[in-house]
């Protein structure tokens, strides 16, 4: 097996993504970004999780999208919702986010011939937002066949999203299963500087709803 | 006319751009972008034409593409080649350039509710980069609509490339009645400090070529 970029935030999610890859014996390169989101504990995670679940090399590219504002995630000006449930995009929504960090992925896969690509998006227990959605993955996998020299040469990088279809408490147990210690993980939208969970924030609401319907204790540490 | 963001690099063919979204009565928003590329006397450059040109506003966005390696323009351990006029896609390709770009262009576009996103490609006098043939546009488009809060919105941000069709000759001809003063460009990737060109690239030899072409007398610094 060749190897794969992990697109890798500190969260619940992508961490189950790193696990997936290994346990399908892939070369692991973990990318995360500071994008100037509120969050930085994840960040911190997301090292702590590279180094202890064997990636090969991680990459912190800082890119200055805060500077666009915009989102309730980049801009301090705007403030985190306590989780609605609605069918509305929320303002924690962040303008091409996944279409960002894809397209850096993409460039970094074509230079190390990576074979591809994970993502942890899933469109069952989510936030809403548009990027995380098959059709977009697949209208992103098109785009990115044409974009690079490897497409051209018809050796593809191909996007994977093994928790497309998953709900949380799925995610959960199939990382479990994995051997993920998700109590390194940081999901929380305004997690403190030491990772603590605010609690009520849609991720947080979803992280906590996962745990508990997956009959796991969750390991979160909340304020 | 509304808003649209114009992809400058400080080159001619973006400086075009520029000129024709000012021409259709656009409020420009130029973005340009400092990716450790070895020819920085472009973004120089940006800045003196967006002040030049009436640009509402210029961000420059540093992204660290070049930690990633593996183009001649921003490895400083692989040399320009001078122009060799094949059909091979070159060593001066830049892994996923115009995806992350137009990403990047795509979120300050819904941000600023901007309804079109101009670049200036085109596939008569280029390198034979993939992600300037109108496939690839075609398909970022695609993508671009599925991804964004706008996109579900109904309301897509437009993918504009004016020069697609044109020989470099044409566009010079077309900048020029459009008023640009190409003295203030620069082309060549590995322009020194002060934007003097080498002469040799492929970019300095398609730009040449093209105000040869065009009748134009040239104002590049050759060094």
């Amino acid at each position: 097996m060749g190897k794969v970029i992990v697109l890798l935030s500190g969260g619940l999610d992508s961490t189950t993504c790193l696990a997936l890859a290994k346990r399908a014996g892939h070369d692991v390169y973990a990318l995360s970004f500071d994008y100037g989101q509120r969050h930085m504990a994840e960040l911190k995670a997301a090292s702590r999780i590279a180094k202890a679940m064997g990636a090969s090399a991680h990459q912190i590219i800082k890119i200055s999208i805060s500077d666009f504002g915009g989102s309730a995630l980049t801009d301090m000006s705007i403030g985190v919702p306590d989780y609605a449930g609605n069918k509305k995009i929320p303002v924690t929504y962040v303008p091409a986010r996944n279409t960002i960090f894809l397209s850096m992925a993409l460039a970094w896969a074509e230079v190390l011939d990576a074979e591809a690509i994970y993502i942890g998006v899933n469109t069952v227990d989510y936030s809403g937002y548009p990027d995380c959605r098959p059709e977009y993955l697949r209208a992103f996998q098109t785009m990115a066949n044409l974009a690079t020299k490897r497409g051209v040469e018809g050796s593809h990088i191909s996007i994977r999203a093994p928790l497309l279809d998953l709900g949380k408490a799925q995610t959960i147990q199939l990382g479990v299963a994995s051997g993920v210690d998700y109590s390194l993980t940081v999901s929380c939208y305004q997690a403190t500087d030491d990772g603590l969970a605010c609690g009520r924030c849609d991720s947080c609401y979803l992280r906590k709803k996962g745990f508990s319907e997956a009959g796991i204790a969750d390991p979160t540490l909340y304020q």
